[in-house]
């Protein structure tokens, strides 16, 4: 297997397709039928799917396409092949969860997202494979860039699919890890937007407070096309204002200043990765974007040293959270409860609703340094990892992740490293909210860093 | 039918019944066969229940009664007879949601409340008839008190149930008017919690935003045991620290001063309803509460001025809420959608996200508004509902309930008033969080009219 280079693989495009959709030099059905061969060709290698339907997605690309010919594509993700993370309802598909207790489970109606996508005139090629109800058990998805280590969890198929490539995109969820782990290890950029940006009704979440929908992409224009297509048909979240900024993607921006995080994370990380991320940041200072850390100001040391706390926090959320339905299925289904999953279950069986208000106060306590610390800097630059995928089954560390998964922070991963021949994210980080100032940063951080568009 | 009055209207109490099952001097079985006699003496007339277990319930009294018996009951809700409203989701009987799209479905488990209830050792009786969705279309059940009078909706069952009464408690949901407003016309007490107090997981909910977990009880007392068991469990909503308070009823409590509110409601009441409220109020005047509304305070002016918007806001909110996943189901099973339900949303469905954008903005406006009274004050007085239930089998108007709705704040309908000869509620709001001041004051309250423990 050829070491990963991210300066010279290449991903799948879509936003760059209209053009010539409109002009008859390619069409949505050729796009699908190059998915389709891509997908052929790797599938038995990466396992990436749980459920594919080439049949409803060749009828949707060519109604797309009769619709560019006539010069009125319904949406900016008209024609766009794109795969559906199994945990998210389809009506016209199963919908199992990753999970033998749902085999064969059909919803009565797409989740909220779903429906935009297909409202848009997007090609929905296929269920992802996700681990079992989010948890923590491997899933079958390898990664594709070397099929000796994990894709991360629990969004495996997606990050896979769109990694390697063979589609132009994809949706997650991400309570904890679940987008940009997986993002970071297999090579895709991706968007965990901020905390209700993104509407998950029809979703199966484990931990409510914390779970968001995720999107996957070989560019980041169209990650954010596809990001923004979703929220503007299904809103956001109920209560929430949903996604902000336009439908276009903005236009590159160079952050003045970013705060440099190392969180629970950097202890755990290794030398090349921790090499390949200084070379980035001091690329970054040497173009004139301010970086400040540990040490340069008190309140990144006291924030340092609460994001620390983030893993356990994390957790105490999520076993609360995680009760229902999760107990339920564990007491009457125990056969379909995998067993990492049932090991935290059981060990979270036992905390009270004072332990979960506690954590929510200093949640609260959190996000409050966060804000202080956002609107003096242009966002948060820190890894998506701690390294490229393990070797193995398991999915990976998500200390990374357990930050702005608590505080509600939009965050990208952008494939612009690699260590030990695979590759590894950079994480920008961004205020609550400011999910549209976060992708004009990352736009001008992964143009200056690949020197090339994305 | 005899004339309904509120001071010898004898409802079912639970909570008064501990020391005599400990006792043997009357048993969770006795209890329980007495609800299931009155049930067969009044369902052909009221059609309260969409499903009924009483072999279930038989064999969770016995089992409540020997823990009873031997010194040892689980909870103060252990061998309670308990109705749960058909949105809300049970794993041993049927869950339909008030509609044929769902005639049959068994869920795979237990709503998060019910669960709490079970593990309590509540009796659970079956299943109580709600309006199909929660949407606006009639159900099949009748007032209690006069049979040619709606119940209210669209917690019908649970209200015309404990109000009849048939059983001493019932939970239901509340988005709009669900719980307070059948709770005024079946002459029950009922706690409309702070939004998110008590966990919603597992509960069919159209406008997720607004939805809460309501209890219905012959006693205010036992309103507040069970609402605090079930979140003590079950916990509040994920994110939300749940309902605070003791597990034991607070001591009643005089307020202070209260703030009459008239909202948009005042203009639609009759002069029957409208004389009884103010005798009521002062009464309280008169036993030294102080009593301030309409042009004693320019902050009660201002706020009733939003508070008449509430209706319009509040149909803003829940239109855009509730296109998820009514509108599929419109679309793809339209005969299952009821006509008024269908109207609404039909209406609703070209919302954008810039209008309930800017819903979202007035409610934090009012809200801010309502917190800044609620400082000063120990609570606001005013209507549960216009009048007592309308003849016919429109469900009644929720105008007194889109206010606390919107907001978010806790909310009583005390059985105390009568108009026509029919029960009319009494509402008292609190400030958000603030759910068991609330009780308090609704305990002095309701003593002080009723002349009796409540």
């Amino acid at each position: 297997m050829a070491d990963y280079d991210p300066k010279t693989h290449s991903l799948i495009t879509f936003h760059d397709r209209a053009a010539a959709f409109r002009d008859g030099a390619d069409t949505p059905r050729d796009l699908l039928e190059r998915c389709i061969a891509a997908i052929g060709a790797r599938e038995d290698e990466i396992m990436a799917w749980a459920h594919l339907d080439f049949d409803g997605a060749r009828e949707a690309a060519d109604a797309a396409g009769a619709r560019y010919r006539a010069g009125r594509p319904l949406s900016p993700v008209d024609g766009l092949p794109i795969g559906i993370k199994d945990l998210i309802d389809t009506v016209d598909m199963p919908t199992e969860y990753g999970s033998t207790l749902f085999a064969g489970h059909r919803p009565k109606q797409d989740a909220a997202v779903v429906l935009a996508l297909r409202q848009g005139g997007a090609v929905i090629v296929g269920k992802t494979v996700t681990i079992a109800f989010g948890g923590g058990d491997p899933a079958k998805t390898r990664n594709p860039h070397d099929p000796r280590r994990t894709p991360g969890g629990s969004s495996s198929g997606s990050a896979a699919a769109v990694g390697a490539p063979t589609i132009p995109a994809a949706i997650g969820t991400h309570a904890r890890g679940s987008t940009i782990r997986p993002a970071s290890f297999c090579g895709a950029f991706a968007l965990k937007p901020s905390f209700g940006a993104i509407n998950r009704q029809g979703v199966f979440s484990a931990a409510d407070s914390m779970d968001h929908l995720g999107t996957f992409a070989g560019s980041l224009r169209d990650v954010w096309i596809i990001a923004r297509h979703m929220a503007r048909l299904a809103g956001g979240d109920p209560g929430h204002p949903g996604l902000y900024g336009g439908a276009a993607p903005p236009a590159p921006r160079k952050p003045m200043r970013l705060v440099r995080l190392e969180t629970a994370g950097w202890a755990a990380t290794d030398e090349a990765t921790k090499a390949a991320f200084e070379e980035i940041v001091a690329g970054l200072a040497a173009s004139g974007v301010e970086i400040f850390g540990h040490g340069d100001d008190p309140a990144i040391d006291d924030y340092e040293a609460r994001l620390a706390e983030m893993p356990e926090l994390w957790r105490d959320l999520y076993r609360f959270e995680m009760r229902w339905p999760m107990l339920q299925y564990l007491a009457l289904y125990p056969d379909d409860v995998p067993p990492r999953l049932r090991r935290g279950l059981e060990e979270g069986a036992g905390l009270t609703q004072e332990t979960y208000r506690a954590a929510l106060v200093r949640r609260a306590h959190v996000r409050a340094l966060h804000g202080e610390l956002a609107s003096r800097a242009d966002g948060f630059v820190t890894l998506a990892s701690p390294g490229p995928g393990p070797v193995g089954m398991d999915q990976g560390s998500a200390v990374f992740n357990e930050p702005s998964s608590v505080l509600g922070a939009p965050a990208l991963s952008l494939p612009l490293m690699a260590a030990d021949g695979a590759p590894v994210g950079l994480q920008l980080m961004g205020r609550i909210g400011g999910d549209e100032a976060l992708a004009a940063s990352g736009l001008w951080v992964a143009e200056h860093v690949l020197g090339r568009p994305v």
